[in-house]
């Protein structure tokens, strides 16, 4: 048995802040938990979770206290929503200027929803499990 | 209020799926989920969470059911352990051939240990609340 608990903080890269929080604080509900920084920010997800957005060029430099990090390319995060609501999500997005790009019926009875997150990186909302316990 | 309840899956990025995976599940016990695949690895974390390994190389690609994502560079992923935990663990990363890279001790009076996976990704080890609820 491990002693992890589970995620902690997950992290998205892009280079424009402002855009990112608008999305995932302004149209995802999530909420903010800093003031607003050339290097990044962070968005509380439910009672135990984080999401920090990072400038990759800026965490990338060596920093006093944190190690260095710092990708490029979309990356992809996956967030559960309460049962019932995902079409409710599918409207708000729609409407807030967010496509929807995939839509999956998992074999599991899951469902999930996909959009591109103002610096690209692809963002799940889910409904069920995927995955197997 | 939102109805987003936590971080389903997170992700990181890495050629060699085999090091990745005998990292996380192999030194820091997360559970498999998944089959070996030339494309990816699913660990379970905690009761509820995934974290996904990824070969950017592949996920770049145009896929049938899901989007395409893939970004190369250190990525960051913070990982709670239960209370208590923390010196356990390092002295367990270092003894497999991890060195601690840093370590933080936060104004909240939490506790963190920073090591590099077999990618070069910044995964950190949090013991307590970082971040203000």
């Amino acid at each position: 048995m491990t002693s992890i608990t589970g995620i902690y903080e997950t992290v998205l890269y892009g280079e424009d802040l402002e855009a990112l929080e608008n999305f995932y604080a302004g149209v995802l509900g999530l909420r903010r938990v800093s003031g607003e920084s050339h290097r990044s920010r962070a968005l509380r997800v439910g009672p135990s979770q984080m999401l920090l957005l990072f400038r990759a060029s800026e965490t990338l430099k060596p920093h006093p206290l944190v190690p260095s990090h710092g990708s490029t390319g979309p990356g992809h995060l996956a967030l559960s929503v309460e049962p019932g609501k995902l079409e409710a999500w599918r409207e708000k997005l729609v409407a807030a200027g967010f496509p929807i790009e995939r839509e999956v019926d998992w074999p599991t009875g899951a469902r999930s929803i996909y959009v591109r997150d103002p610096a690209g990186n692809s963002t799940e909302l889910v409904e069920g499990q995927i995955w197997p316990k």
